[in-house]
């Protein structure tokens, strides 16, 4: 079975390396030479927008999808004209790529989000905040990720250089959660409607980039709660594959902050630490297979590297820790890697945890 | 990190696979142009008794390693030459190609072995067979696997054909064991002396070729007494890398079988079923790095699919249970892949196993 890709980095790379043992075949298209899912398996080089490439890649492969979400709207529709199906569905993919829609969606189906309003002006971002109060946070409607295309608003006199330096594209304010912790819930969703959740992650995030996630986080109520609300969203979509669903908690409560329509970097500890990883449940999916389990077995914490990969010996001489570099260059604030510390008993990770931070520039968990 | 693999089938791909996330990068050395790893790394299409490429292999090599046993003399003498290093030591691969010295070398050692007599004529094996009694076991002494090279000798009218079909190279006559079960030891020494047992493995073979592996098999007394033997084995060797002991058990004791120096379709099972896998473990003893723990996860069984994979969604559809294609063509006898069945609770696995046993031709566990 021949599966493409659209994006080459290193969400693509580990679905990849889930799929060879599936006995399945990949290419990846990418704009970049050097994209790390090329590592792994044959890569196309190529714009997203280059018809032609992408035209290549359906006619060998049999099913495809993406490890991004801001694919332009022009490959799914070129990909439509293609025999191979695609997976997850356009809308899904347009949904991600617009934090308006996206917001607007949640809005419709009853997921609580924080108060938002479209900006397009200085003026109408003076207007919003006199109704919503600062904190603030503007955002870019299009192409942000890991806390780029945005600004925290604090004071009335951080409007004017926030919408200096994001303004002249479509923007998002939005209301600033004061949470106590942001947490996760992954899901894959099969083509017979099939639906199965993992339990809940922790979050830590640092300047916008994920850090450190901790699964399972044991809080029934609100994993429930996190289920039922990406529930709605997977059955509206009619969504195929694995999505990844991030809230606020405030007080008890889920506030959803975004969704992805891929594979997930707070997911990466189902490698290690569930009967089946995220990447092999996409994979499922997306090819019509039942789901694996989503059970956690025992307890994990992933630790993301950022601009640099840690010396393999020091994480390697850790018990329980696992190493996964990307094979990609280092540099300042890129997600070069991540390690996963496993241990059966929650109460055996701090040891581990303790000597492992330090490795990834964290003095503690945040 | 550049790893070299002379040998290019499953057992390199896995050692690929798992070498990925540690941000290593192969080159595979094997002479069929369809070679399995080569689906996921670079293959150097050549003889194992090219000089030529096997210098381009090593001069590209920070460290080599191998998949199998057999490799030509000249090949560990050509890689001493070169500036990378090579795990496991050459004797170790010597002893493991002849099985005379391997018995030897078993009995030096105190590791309990059937009977064996060298046998280089009909006159021999007739001299021999009066001593040992039958059943008796008649083996080429080497370039045996998966049962192929060998005769059991059941009745003295057997002699005669047997040694005609495998007469003309040396051999090697054993006493036949009447072992209620067999078990083997896999166990990683690295550079450093630390070794790491894995928990020992009940087998199940058919036609001399393995079609089950359980694990861990809970026998304390006798995974006492194979860490014990096989220790001697791999302090004797210097060994570094990942060894395979396989023992019949007789009346509650171990007697050696063979010996493989190399990762190990009975250590399949480590992949979902322990902390680190045999082929993680066996890049970390190669490269130097401390030993991963090799400690059981839940309880798993293995199967060998001979001949041809069973379909992907009838597999996948059984709980706990995982797909590993090798991507080889499929032909009768052949190791084409393997399935693990995971479950946190031995009691758990009978249901995914009635279900599994049919998939891969195999009625009852045996």
């Amino acid at each position: 079975m021949k599966i493409g890709i659209v994006g080459g980095g290193q969400l693509a790379r580990m679905l990849v390396l889930a799929g060879y043992p599936m006995g399945l075949q990949f290419q990846v298209l990418d704009p970049a030479i050097d994209a790390c899912a090329g590592e792994v398996a044959p890569l196309i080089r190529s714009d997203y927008d280059d018809e032609n490439h992408l035209q290549q890649l359906a006619d060998w492969a049999e099913m495809l999808t993406f490890d991004f979400e801001n694919v332009p709207a022009t490959v799914a529709s070129t990909l439509k004209r293609q025999a191979a199906g695609f997976y997850p569905p356009a809308e899904a993919l347009a949904v991600a790529q617009d934090r308006l829609h996206e917001k607007t969606l949640f809005w419709e189906l009853g997921i609580p989000t924080p108060p938002f309003a479209t900006i397009d002006s200085l003026e109408e971002l003076h207007d919003a905040v006199a109704r919503m109060e600062l904190p603030a946070v503007l955002k870019t409607r299009r192409l942000g990720y890991d806390g780029k295309g945005q600004r925290v608003l604090r004071a009335p006199e951080d409007l004017k250089p926030a919408w200096e330096a994001l303004g002249g594209v479509p923007l998002l304010l939005e209301g600033f959660v004061p949470f106590q912790r942001e947490v996760s819930v992954l899901a894959a969703r099969g083509h017979n409607g099939e639906i199965a959740f993992y339990p809940l992650v922790e979050n830590t995030h640092r300047d916008g980039i994920l850090r450190l996630s901790r699964a399972p986080l044991l809080a029934p109520q609100l994993e429930r709660e996190g289920w039922n609300l990406a529930r709605r969203l997977l059955e509206r979509l009619n969504y195929v594959g694995l999505l990844a669903l991030e809230f606020f908690v405030l007080d008890n409560h889920l506030i959803a902050n975004e969704m992805a329509p891929r594979v997930h970097n707070s997911g990466h500890w189902t490698i290690e630490g569930a009967v089946t990883s995220q990447f092999e449940n996409h994979l499922r999916a997306v090819l019509g297979l039942l789901l694996g389990s989503t059970a956690a077995v025992g307890h994990s914490i992933m630790l993301n590297c950022i601009g640099a990969m840690p010396e393999r010996a020091a994480v390697l001489a850790v018990p329980g820790a696992h190493y996964h570099a990307y094979g990609k260059a280092p540099r300042p604030g890129r997600k070069v890697g991540h390690l996963t510390l496993w241990a059966e008993h929650p109460q055996d990770l701090q040891t581990g945890l303790d000597r492992l931070l330090p490795l990834v520039g964290l003095e503690s968990p945040g």
